[in-house]
């Protein structure tokens, strides 16, 4: 965060190695669109209006493919990219893409923001990666092509506590916001939408998700379709409970990289 | 470049590749503090102010010399580390930078504007870098350490046609200000201060020096330490005259990658 003039600025570098991001055999149009969309979720979890990217790019196979998603992407969102720079490494390649966006209420969210009294909500439905990556047509955008969520990120984030993607894991990222803000999570797994109810704890902790987790005061309705999934309690003697149980230790609750 | 209410923001993004920018041996102390100061070259030859930069960190040896190097470069040059991320990939590491800056002047300096009739000018001393690198000690901190031109950079930029840093050899990226500008750039090769003047031809012509080559009316000072190498003509058959002779290509001028 930049604050420049009456600007405040948003900004942020994620990166995607392959192995551990992506698999050898992918798309790289799917690779390029994904660190894209990634990045502007991060944006998007700060109600921020994107500016601009920056790529930092290895040179290797499928570059054509990687131009042509990177454009794709650039023109879904309407960002610009403001600059970069390529190199060629031998070994397993990994990219960064730097988005810089604006942030359009003031204080800008935070995961840092739960207090007691609010409830838990998050968008849409997890899992659906989880799904895609496995083979699923129906899902297989999800997993390849992430939408992130600018428009809903900022219509929320004037009502907000605490607002943060889901890009690791919904229990781990919930476990994050509730370590950060001091707080407990209470939180009612049957709640939450998933995409395969019968496979509803594996859908709480895939990642890849790129939902928004975001907390309201109590009573209020979310502005975007989302579901209530739990309550923020003052901080007890754990960081979490789900359904009714004490959880403790965040081991097993996501994807930790 | 991108405008924010009454600033203008500049921005880029340079890499560092194992094997392409540093040697396997190097301090990664050193390498943090190369990714930073040539990143704010960029940035000192718009005549911009450093806001704060984010990095993308391929994790592997040396990474404790990492962290010192880039919290010895940020303290150097007053820039906060606004975010980054990690990851862990096998075969020959590439660590990326993004420094924002925000412009001083209006328009900001460019190396497309060079107007016939303007003297070119070159800071300092090229082929510093050169005689580090082959291990002479007392040139070890250019090669090593090297400094952006911040202070230079926003004095400058008032007064300047065009201006860009060095970074490739002088005589490349002359070559380059020539084609960007449209004009015939021509040099006194006798005329540019050099490390070791028994070796001018590749103290020109090697890079990683990160002075600033500008241009200025003529018969105008510059106002900060540097030499007059040449001047601008129209656009003639030759993109460059080097000593009288026309170069036909930038073929042999500097480091390509």
């Amino acid at each position: 965060m930049l604050e420049l003039g009456s600007e405040t600025l948003i900004v942020t570098h994620d990166m995607m190695a392959q192995g551990t991001h992506f698999r050898a055999r992918a798309d790289m149009a799917d690779v390029a669109w994904k660190l894209v969309a990634v990045n502007l979720s991060d944006l998007a979890a700060k109600g921020a209006e994107p500016l601009g990217v920056l790529l930092g790019y290895s040179l290797g196979e499928g570059d054509a493919r990687f131009v042509k998603g990177l454009g794709e992407a650039l023109a879904a969102f309407n960002v610009p990219l403001l600059g970069g720079d390529t190199v060629r490494a031998a070994g397993a390649r990994s990219f960064g893409l730097t988005a810089i966006g604006r942030a359009t209420h003031i204080p800008v969210p935070d995961r840092r923001m739960a207090r007691p009294g609010e409830t838990v909500w998050v968008t849409r439905t997890l899992g659906r990666a989880m799904l895609g990556f496995e083979g699923q047509q129906e899902h297989a955008l999800a997993f390849n092509r992430p939408m992130p969520l600018l428009a809903e990120g900022k219509a929320l984030a004037p009502h907000v506590g605490a607002m943060m993607d889901v890009s690791d894991g919904l229990l781990l990222d919930c476990w994050r916001m509730a370590s950060a803000s001091g707080v407990t999570l209470a939180l009612d797994s049957m709640a939450v939408p998933v995409a395969d109810p019968a496979r509803r704890a594996e859908c709480l902790r895939w990642g890849d998700d790129y939902e928004l987790l975001f907390t309201l005061p109590a009573g209020i309705a979310s502005l975007v379709p989302a579901a209530p999934i739990g309550s923020v309690l003052p901080r007890g003697n754990c960081t979490m409970i789900l359904d009714d149980v004490n959880v403790a230790s965040p081991d097993g609750l996501g994807y930790r990289h």
